[in-house]
């Protein structure tokens, strides 16, 4: 992993909007809006329905913007141009039921795209872990994880898979804060990234608590962008 | 990853010996035959068969000879105690189509051992080639792989998963040079290792001459010992 890299952005982020380019904005709210709550940087990025147009056409439209623009490709074939965004963050699912979530896509995506910009990219180590979401069933995950399973999965991403990020990905549901706890304490360096479940500033400053790094998608679709300012100040506030 | 770690030994090494606990030496050769015949480390690892008892008898043997011995555990139920071993290779099998054999077994030894000696202990990025060898068939390994499809796996073991050894795993069967070639050519500095087929002088400098690593076993197990001191030395002569 980026031998000789300068240090990542993502290291010092505490909050993250997650665009996904299979939905619309709430009426009125434009994407020069989102980027200015104060929000660390845009991932761009869903697990279904995604467009290399419409993820291409999000990312340079939020570069117009002071905030960095990540994406995070659900398969190969959605990679924009890399002019288009500061980095990819690619996802692995270390508790996918199908193994082509957790290595199989990427080896895909390198025998398809030789030259792709390895220096900007990243994995995260994903742990999915609410079966009732579209991701959980679209990896078929193994969701019936313990605490001690949660955090074992982030030690064998730091230590024996090179990883720099730990993902605990709630999708759609608020997590166990004791499930995100021990996760975290369980990796010395990797930096925790959590998403699921966040509407507001205390759903939000309550995991990061835990987490360095705290996703926003669903609350600004479903509650608008006022909803989504308030989850940058309690992730800021933790 | 071995942040801070010493240069691991396996770097320097061309030829490895793989002791299998599951099956019996030639009548009249010894372990201490064995380590004299200028190999240059010993692993101890089978894919079934394997008890912790027989392990720890060949390991603490074999560490009464000038050879380094290190022990490749097919689940976390065999691993030795780290006096018997100078240390551990573990396996994770990128084309598996089980994901216990990617990541699942490894989350289960770390959560079942938290605190196993990780400063000795590296993983080795399996692609695993022979369709009909038992491991294929134990991981259901996809082996139906272009040298494309290898050099991929290559490049995203070392540039996504941190990996630092590619093992390309011909099980019983002599690989195709040309994937191990194409192999070898697309990783920067993992090291490359070979299994399969080796049982004799050219064979083993065949192989050397792409892989950094040759890895011997059913030669000396079918053809006694003085096959094997013959890999070693086509293996030192590639």
């Amino acid at each position: 992993m980026g031998g000789g890299r300068d240090d990542p952005a993502w290291r010092a982020w505490s909050h993250v909007t997650k665009l996904d380019p299979d939905k619309s904005l709430p009426a009125g709210v434009t994407y020069a809006d989102v980027c200015e709550t104060g929000t660390d940087a845009v991932v761009v990025g869903g697990t279904t329905g995604v467009t290399i147009e419409d993820a291409t056409e999000i990312a340079h439209t939020c570069r117009d913007h002071d905030v960095p623009v990540y994406q995070e490709p659900n398969t190969p074939a959605v990679v924009v141009e890399p002019a288009a965004v500061d980095g990819y963050l690619v996802p692995t699912v270390l508790n996918a039921g199908d193994p082509f979530w957790i290595v199989g896509a990427h080896k895909e995506g390198v025998r398809l795209y030789p030259e792709h910009d390895w220096d900007r990219t990243w994995t995260e180590a994903y742990v999915v872990l609410n079966p009732d979401s579209t991701v959980a069933e679209y990896t078929e995950s193994d969701c019936d994880l313990r605490a001690d399973d949660v955090a074992a999965y982030g030690r064998v991403a730091e230590r024996l898979l090179g990883q720099e990020i730990l993902y605990l990905e709630y999708s759609g549901t608020y997590g166990d804060p004791d499930v995100v706890e021990a996760a975290a304490a369980a990796v010395d360096e990797a930096t925790v990234f959590y998403g699921g479940g966040i509407h507001g500033y205390e759903d939000a400053r309550g995991m990061a608590a835990h987490a360095d790094v705290v996703v926003v998608g669903n609350a600004l679709y479903e509650d608008g962008l006022d909803a989504l300012a308030r989850t940058v100040d309690g992730a800021r506030d933790a």
